[in-house]
């Protein structure tokens, strides 16, 4: 049996794919501030899927190397303007492209990213169908961004956001959130595979539906380590130094606690700073609860729900979108 | 003879056209700061030349509604993005997206518009070449908006534009700026419409030519306003304030003072804040030059060079670009 490293390696080499494009009629000062996002690193997770979709429905892996690139390129667009809003400083211990070239070039390269996918879905085969679910998908990316902020409880010197911010979050707006943010690119990374190898709408059906649950399971998890997590290398409690509502395990932590539990846990993500004491107190806080077994169930009923037990309505994807 | 306002009229016609577009599949919450931009009024120029270049060419009026709306589109996505740079707070009185609904939102706003771009190019009709001259024409205006943020000279906190400002800009590196950040969309603007109208290849040259040189005079005039100007509603010397060496009136007046007046410019233009006590020595310095006379006579005689001609090479368009 592969292992995961082995499989991750197949979607790594689609990097030459996407700076051939990326750097197209690029200015010779500019090329370092675009290329910089692709070369500091990455799972490829997204690429690798497309590539296996491909693969696993009769396609050849030449049909997948350009519909891969381009939803890699999709994730790595989102990761800058992610690192912009987010203030975002470091990833996998590199700067990010902001931090290095000012958010002013981070955005110019940002912008860039979208043309060189522009000229990526134009070489894609079947054009038309990847051009339509690459704009499906980067708003789909955007209104999950949107929604994120408006989650976030402090942090944010607007009086728009300030005003909008939603202060109680429910299961199914988390749902509805991540679906967007997270699961709606995994979703389209399998379907481009199958696009890619002209499957038929049963099996683009299918590969959507696995797409989608694996990428609500995707989130869930990179939530629960964020909040339970030892040794992911990432700082603990991320999430909750950000002031985000929009993590499963705060939300059923939340959800459980008693009344001045649900203040004071309220009380530190609604802080202009949350200092280490806070956030060793909200972990200590969330712990008391059950949160840490309900978002590992979660977890698991997300990537098992199948759509024939219709166990839970949460976990259907919104399958009229592509068709 | 019809007035200005009465030409420009035309092109308000394809607001309708672009708010349909940009509202597709949006979120109601998101929808006012989507149509913000577009409600907050604009001239129209780009979707009036579009309109009235195919025209000219035989083409039918229902034939340029959405290559019109697609550079107009561009146009408003380019300042949006604009703003969020220059923190710009006004625009025609009115407060600008990021003024009104955040720095975040209207990154989110702008990243849509490209979205909606990308269907209103699978609608137009070329939609082959209005695509290509779509992504061209963005390229150009991040280049362009690349080279206009390192021709300031101040008020930025960043290590890496401190580093690579460009502290000395002649007429052509200021000719190439504005030829990308102005003239290549006033120039895709008027090519459009006579890829809407199916025109020939020499009309189709003619208005490239056409739309290059009125391009590079648009931003030599507001250039000339920015510093000259007495009734235009603007304040004077906003380029002043904001640190741009890129504007030709500075550039002239710099190539022709002492040493002394020189360096007392360039030490306004890069002071971390110029007061109204620096502007008005600032500009009083330019006026003691032949600046204005020589704005002036460049402004003419860039839209009166003509391609037959070759009186300056400085006014040719990147021919070869657009096919």
């Amino acid at each position: 049996m592969e292992s995961i490293d082995q499989i991750l390696s197949i979607g790594r080499k689609v990097d030459p794919v996407i700076l051939d494009f990326l750097t197209r009629k690029v200015d010779p000062a500019f090329a370092p501030i675009i290329k910089h996002q692709i070369e500091s690193g990455g799972k490829r997770v997204r690429a690798t899927l497309t590539i296996l979709s491909c693969m696993a429905t009769g396609g050849e892996l030449t049909d997948a190397w350009i519909p891969a690139g381009i939803f890699e390129l999709v994730h790595n667009y989102s990761l800058i303007i992610d690192d912009i809003i987010d203030r975002g400083e470091f990833r996998r211990r590199v700067p990010t492209v902001r931090k290095k070239f000012s958010d002013d070039m981070a955005l110019l390269a940002a912008m860039f990213y979208r043309e060189a996918l522009d000229e990526m879905a134009e070489a894609a085969n079947p054009a038309e169908d990847i051009r339509r679910l690459t704009r499906e998908t980067v708003k789909e990316l955007i209104e999950g961004e949107r929604r994120d902020v408006l989650f976030e409880q402090s942090g944010r010197e607007s009086p728009y956001i300030e005003k909008y911010r939603a202060t109680h979050v429910s299961v199914e707006d988390y749902m509805s959130m991540i679906g967007k943010k997270t699961a709606a690119l995994i979703k389209a990374s399998c379907m481009a595979g199958g696009y890619a190898s002209k499957t038929s709408p049963k099996m683009l059906s299918a590969l959507e539906n696995f797409g989608w649950k694996i990428g609500l399971a995707f989130q869930v998890i990179d939530d629960y380590l964020d909040i339970f997590g030892e040794e992911t290398g990432k700082e603990r409690g991320k999430d909750i130094v950000e002031h985000k509502l929009g993590n499963i395990a705060i939300i059923y932590a939340l959800n459980e606690l008693d009344e001045e539990g649900k203040r004071t846990l309220m009380n530190i993500l609604s802080s202009i700073k949350v200092s280490s004491e806070d956030l060793r107190q909200a972990l200590a806080l969330i712990e008391r609860t059950d949160s840490k077994n309900q978002t590992f169930s979660f977890f698991l009923s997300s990537v098992m729900a199948s759509t024939e037990s219709k166990k839970s309505s949460l976990f259907e994807s919104p399958l009229s979108k592509f068709p």
